[in-house]
């Protein structure tokens, strides 16, 4: 099968063995993977050290079951070939994190991280992994355009719902890239209002507004706590920090009395948050780190979010490449081209 | 002022003198209120027991501020002429209950329903309200069509929340009324998916649709269980009877594991529902009562999600009666001719 | 080993082979089992149907790690001749109950209750399970009065937290059985008062006091009702019915407005309860069905209590049986002779 | 009457005219007062400016119902003579925060703080307060020794409730003083387990362990990391930062995935903590300001714990001063003398 493969410095789309299920696990033929900030992070060695030869990235991951391994328990009662999606956390599913809503923490995951330790990526045709991974997708969405829920969605929907994001509440949304447009249409499916997006890009502000924000601040170009404390007097319910190196500032300055902060950015282990104690206190903060998502949890609500129409993954979805232009979908990230990239497989 | 007061059998339009806010009160300036089934069953005597003669009934209102008593701590800012909700549920504010988002039960509303026993209604062109049940409304809403909210919104909305409605749950609604009608626009703000719409009326299932059900099921015509079920094989997350005489059979039928059942209709002392208790702790089923709404916490949720579009009032109130109409609207309303009508006044 | 065989009448101590572990299975050495009331009604063939010959019954067990089958994940770290508890309730760990704290509620139970159907019980010396039901002891309790933890306790637990059991709230316990019993050790640890008990047996309320029951009702000598409302004027914030066959209605009288009832007795699908639904709407009434206990959330939790002295189990345990006295052990259970009994093995 | 005056630099004990309620207000005659770390920030001008001579501090009150002004609503239906606590937080009833479980983050308490800002404490053996801040005490309980509740217990309780602590959890008790002292006993009496008391002075240690702490950690003495990382493995489900001046480190280091660190001390404007970002997200661990206390929340429920015996004022209470030693008393509060202080009036 085709694959995009780890040389040591890049990724090369060779030839390699098609892999084999093991008991309880599926073989996934894939659709399409996402092309992700992190996949950065983890090339340049920062984010789980050196990455091994011969190793495939990708860990947002829609597809098909292509055949099941022995002893599958199958509690969705999927049959080969229905869509699916692949999930990068893939917890052990028996200790108590796993039982009790905090999977995205069980230890487990520590060793084993779809295309990012452990466990072969989603870069190429077919890939195998424990079905605990393995999320039925509804029949009306096209698997191809699905894979970004299985990293930008599910991160943005688990940090939201962190901090009880429910109806009615406001929310300022720092940053407007995958990450941070999915966290707006997703307030916005869930009742949030007003919906805040801040981000430095003029263009990306735009996107925000075409996808759901009811207001778009530009950090660069105005005083942005000004801007925000004119729209929501009393502060924001909750303040979403989606940038990769957080420094909280504005977000204390614009959170209400006992709101919420929630950050999910994994800035390299140097970026540190300076938090002024006694206003922190005296407002009643809550300042929440939110890693991931939940698989089992999270994921089959975005599938119906997205089956129901409330969220509309191909307007995140900016570019498609095809695998050979792999490289070059990095190389545009970096330059901050895509709202979100994926490549198509099969 | 007009106003219709309560002769002792009907309403009659007559002349009254404007009321005067006390301390701690607010003069409205009534825009509408709403013609609610509740008010069948309070004319009949079967609610609070007869009303006095004299009474002005009237419970779902929306209005300006004309004149503040004295002493009001106006948390809000308002200012004369702004757009308001008055709330029928009017706590005391200190107790227990006030402080801890029960206010709905609190003691003191025994004695003060505004439009039902103890505080004059807003079947009128003025009325007087103690301040805590005056809520701001949004400057992009028109309050003539904004009183649905402080009664049949409300009712729905603290419902559903009662039974932690959230983003990703699915959502069956037998009875599709105004209260079932609401709670159809309310679940889709709020990200829920499928919302199944039951009712016997096909006109009233086709408005369902329109308000965003995801599927209507006719329960005289079809089996509505197998209908739902197979829909939802697992059952609904959630189950809400809007009826006025809830039996509880279908819901029971039609609740997941570990599912939850609300329930707000008050239809007369004799109403017994049957729990057939074996089922009901296997399932660990949940079946929550609910009365009315929190104004404080409920009605500036409800005031964002409509000044958001995410609710569309216009949608739901079917038709607009003169004061001078009123008793024809509560014909009309027996007869099942509205999904919600309104009169407006000044 | 010796083991209580079921003949097809009753219960027959026999020696049969020793069982051994499966791939991902635990061979157990067992300490103690419990005399539960749910047995009666298993035994009668009311819960499952009847019951096969050879099955081997006892769901309340406590025992040592005797060894390990292939491929356990073993997230606690245990080694061979640690104590641990051995839940009846045995997840499949895959699904999204069992992600999502409502493993009680997963479908895979029905086929694979430990004692109860499909997987042999603990009335023996050796017994095998999977390993997701298998929670380590601490190291300072007895194995031996340590079983109660698996059924009597964990049913009281897990009920409690239904309904959001949490200190300075106020409880009424009705029934002072082994589940009873264990609950008013229970609200007692976790802080709640008062602690009302009811039950029409002296010597369980007696007990009942002994146990940490703040107040203790008598429903067959006095106007439980009064009785209960002149302690709590406004009603109890928890209502916990533990009667194997309640109908709900003293829960109903002297629960609070916004208050829960929480229902575990299983009796018998015939039983049903009468709910008022206006009284029950308009204070706002939760009643909640609560089936087991969550093995890998609730059973580490009351070891810690176990553990720090917070609920005393040689209170609870009332009488202790040789394996050979199991059959007399049933016939006192009927006669109500019990608090909690065991029997010892090995 | 009696009252301890601030003249500019210290308290003097002076004769001053007894205040007179007004509308909405109760006499309260002081039983006792608390001296509190706080008032140390205060008199220093720290905590909110200079205070005005003249000024009455003193903000850990009880005392007893000596008379009603007009209009009270009296819900708890208090007559002259009850014992009661006085709340130093005085929220205004009305707003969002007030009806939502949030009164302590009320705006309208940063202009009447009682014994802080504009309303006059009680350092006297009278003083005014408007009803919301007068909540009965037990009849079993000592007036003279239940003042510690109303800021101790209540910011203690606060805090371990606004992380969710309950039963079967772990926690770290950071700082033992009075807080903290109060923490370790709440934690106790809610079945938290095992719960570390960490400090650097091995009184208030030894103190730590005989109010219920299961282990005694000084952070002087040995790397209290590793020591605490021993007894817990995986960390801690809470850690409770106590300390006037918290840096957060040694709580980042010993809080468990997904648990929760929490923080009340108010150690001038200048103390900024330091966030190591992808830690703190990698883990989802949450960070929690909690200001002082909910009065008509958690005072009730606290005199629920005291009255039932569960936490025991007396053991907190370490020293009583009259009225004359005032100064004394915050002159050996500086020494670090007590554990926690009351002065006796009337």
């Amino acid at each position: 099968m085709k694959a995009a493969v780890y040389t040591g410095s890049q990724l090369e789309i060779e030839d390699v063995p098609e892999p084999t299920p093991k008991e309880g696990e599926v073989l996934i033929k894939v659709a399409s993977t996402g092309i992700c900030h992190s996949d950065l992070h983890l090339l340049s060695g920062e984010l789980v050290g050196p990455i091994p030869k011969g190793f495939i990235i990708g860990h947002e991951i829609s597809g098909w079951v292509e055949e099941f391994g022995k002893n599958v328990k199958n509690p969705y009662g999927l049959h080969e070939g229905d869509p699916v999606l692949v999930s990068w956390i893939v917890p052990c599913g028996v200790c108590k994190y796993c039982a009790n809503g905090k999977e995205n923490y069980c230890k487990e995951n520590a060793n084993r991280l779809v295309g990012i330790i452990g466990v072969d990526g989603g870069h190429a045709e077919y890939m195998t992994v424990p079905e605990i991974a393995v999320i039925p997708l509804a029949r009306n969405l096209d698997p191809y355009y699905s894979s970004p829920i299985a990293c930008a969605y599910g991160t943005a929907y688990n940090a939201l719902k962190s901090v009880n994001a429910t109806s009615g509440k406001s929310v300022v949304i720092i940053g407007s890239g995958g990450v941070g447009s999915a966290a707006i249409q997703l307030a916005n499916a869930m009742g949030l209002n007003p919906i805040i997006a801040v981000d430095i890009d003029e263009n990306k502000l735009k996107k925000a507004r075409d996808l759901g924000a009811t207001h778009a601040v530009n950090a660069n170009e105005n005083d942005a706590r000004s801007k925000i404390l004119e729209i929501l007097q009393d502060g924001a319910d909750i303040v979403y920090e989606t940038k990769p190196y957080p420094d909280l500032k504005l977000s204390l300055e614009v959170v209400k009395a006992g709101g919420s902060i929630v950050v999910t950015g994994l800035g390299g282990f140097a970026t540190m948050a300076q938090i002024p104690i006694t206003l922190f206190v005296s407002k009643g903060i809550s300042i929440v780190g939110s890693l991931g998502y939940r698989p089992r949890i999270d994921l089959p609500e975005l599938v119906s979010l997205a089956s129901s129409g409330k969220i509309d993954i191909r307007k995140l979805v900016s570019h498609v490449y095809p695998p050979e232009k792999i490289n070059e979908a990095y190389e545009n990230l970096k330059k901050g081209v895509h709202i979100r990239a994926i490549v198509k497989w099969n």
